[in-house]
């Protein structure tokens, strides 16, 4: 990436509040250059006027050197969607119709530490709970999440007091790697009696955030933070919840990616269960009470969902591609119909998606069906 | 009842095992002055030849008058199938095949206490767990049978250490109805320690045992017992129970029985709560949180399930039209073929079950399909 490349990320990154489909749109047309400099210059294709309203208040005002800079003082990173390290597949999670409308996919995340985004991404769960957690929550989170890393897998959480610091704490614990996504810039301590935390989790796995450094956390950033939470993991776990909690918020959102939600038990006694067993009690949660059981609700085959997919470089792939290669069964084959139904494509997209899939390796036509390339 | 049948049922009531299909099937043939004749010359028609082993070991042994008289001397009385006190209804529920080959219904109960059996019946919920219990079972299970009272259910439990006493002394403390079915003899106080509570409970509620005065408490009886917990409720809540408990024993009868099964979940860190955590994540039990919640597992309608049903004089009435009364649903109708299939009977058995239930005020007819006559 070259130096204007990568100043106009920076602008983009920092141009509209985010999540922002409109810019991502531009962007996915013309190009980061092209896109910065039409929005800087408040011209734009017709097709994308949306853009002018959202980045008009920011457009004049360029802290794209300033992000950079502020961003190498914290060691940190920009990954954009045309980075390798993109995780493309799970984030796809996030563009769909529904989805979407509450939304949709980063442009791109600021992250700090030396953890690959797409390694974390790959094999994460997200445990996730109250700030007003009692003894027992915070027990089970640090357990929970050290049994995580024991079997392999990353614990992502919210950075926040409470079930998430535990969580981070027990990964860290069993020498593992957490990742903390932020509701603020990732050079902000917040809050701020977990800025030791967060240096620890930023020296070995992830502290992640959407927002340019120095951006103060916000009511919204929360929600709007709780869906890359969900989308980034495999599975979410709320490890302890009262009757209105955050961890509602991040719930709703493993609901809406797809990703299967698990809840703890705890007496029916404490305030701080209500919420979890209620989730559980509706039928939302599964009822997970160990780590084991967790892993089984992000890998119900006991193993990696579609490893063969994950492990091939796959972040090329134009989102069409990826969403056929998702619809494919992770073992056996499907016919082009059925494809075409999970994916939401009409098959003659399928067809095409398939044939450029084929060529790349990634899958085999047999007998008229098709399966994934092992 | 004369002395002589009272004599004869009490005779029948002990000269074999419970459950004791074979005998039933006598009685029900013969009546309980011939039946119990029939044994005791060990002369029975050819059809009921199976009678004669299961009764072999005691059918010279008349016990009859000592079991009145010590019966008498408890304040206790035996209810039997011809009794209009008996529970029909409910215990239909183990006369369903798969249920009637583990333990069917009984052929009589004795029971102690003010109480009506079928008025406790009628509106019943077991709460059952772990003799080995914890502070916050025993809590939760007091707590939640004073609930059910205040709601005007009764509380039916087995009378053991732990959650069971637990559920009884808080439905007294409520001053409700409490029932406790006992794996050994009604004049028995076992266990020792709960002597001065079963006569607690006999004093306002119910005790009530299949076996005979004198009987002691044997492992089987209490798996036989079990069944009986399940079937005089409407619903089963599991308010503690470790890895190996009696109480999944009863939740497998309640399974058996079409009862709706909960359980309290408990921390996640409680050997005592392995149990019924368990049967949540299985999805074999609802999990309950409070006593609003069992009601709603007991009458999902807010309400009581058939009370026009209940309340009426059914007693009387031959299994296969209960059945088919049962098959009704509880609001709007049902066609022959549904009721046929829902009870398991013959097309032409339920029209000449609905034409007497019709006559007898039960049901209604209406344009070819049939409802619960209000």
């Amino acid at each position: 990436m070259n130096d204007e490349t990568a100043r106009s990320w920076a602008y983009l990154a920092a141009v509209a509040e985010p999540p922002c489909a409109s810019l991502i749109a531009l962007v996915d047309e013309l190009g980061p250059v092209d896109a910065a400099t039409a929005i800087r210059r408040r011209s734009v294709p017709d097709a994308h006027r949306a853009v002018l309203a959202v980045t008009e208040a920011r457009a004049a005002t360029d802290t794209a050197v300033g992000d950079m800079e502020r961003c190498a003082e914290t060691g940190a990173r920009l990954v954009t969607r045309d980075d390798a390290d993109w995780p493309t597949w799970q984030l796809l999670a996030l563009d769909r119709a529904e989805t979407a409308q509450r939304g949709g996919a980063p442009l791109a995340l600021w992250v700090r530490g030396p953890a690959s985004l797409t390694a974390v991404a790959d094999a994460a769960i997200a445990l996730v709970g109250s700030r007003a957690s009692s003894a027992y929550g915070e027990h089970v989170a640090r357990d929970m999440a050290g049994g995580l890393v024991d079997q392999g897998w990353a614990v992502v959480s919210g950075g926040a007091y409470g079930i998430d610091g535990a969580a981070h704490r027990g990964a860290l614990g069993a020498h593992g790697v957490t990742a903390a996504v932020l509701a603020c810039g990732i050079d902000r301590d917040y809050p701020s009696g977990h800025a030791a935390l967060l240096a620890e989790i930023a020296a070995t796995g992830l502290v992640i955030s959407e927002y340019p450094p120095g951006t103060g956390a916000a009511k919204h950033r929360f929600l709007t933070r709780n869906r890359l939470v969900a989308a980034l993991s495999s599975a979410v776990v709320v490890v302890e919840a009262g009757r209105r909690s955050g961890a509602a918020n991040t719930a709703a959102w493993a609901a809406r990616t797809g990703r299967p939600l698990g809840a703890v038990p705890g007496p029916v006694t404490s305030a701080t269960s209500v919420g979890a067993n209620a989730m559980i009690a509706d039928g939302d949660a599964a009822l997970v009470a160990d780590a084991a059981a967790a892993v089984s609700l992000a890998a119900p085959d006991g193993r990696d969902h579609r490893p063969e997919v994950r492990s091939r470089r796959t972040d090329g792939l134009p989102p069409d591609r990826l969403r056929v290669l998702e619809a494919l069964p992770a073992r056996g084959t499907s016919t082009v119909d059925e494809i075409a139904f999970t994916a939401g494509l009409p098959p003659s997209e399928v067809l095409a998606a398939l044939a450029a899939l084929d060529l790349a390796g990634l899958v085999d036509g047999v007998d008229g069906a098709w399966r994934l390339d092992r």
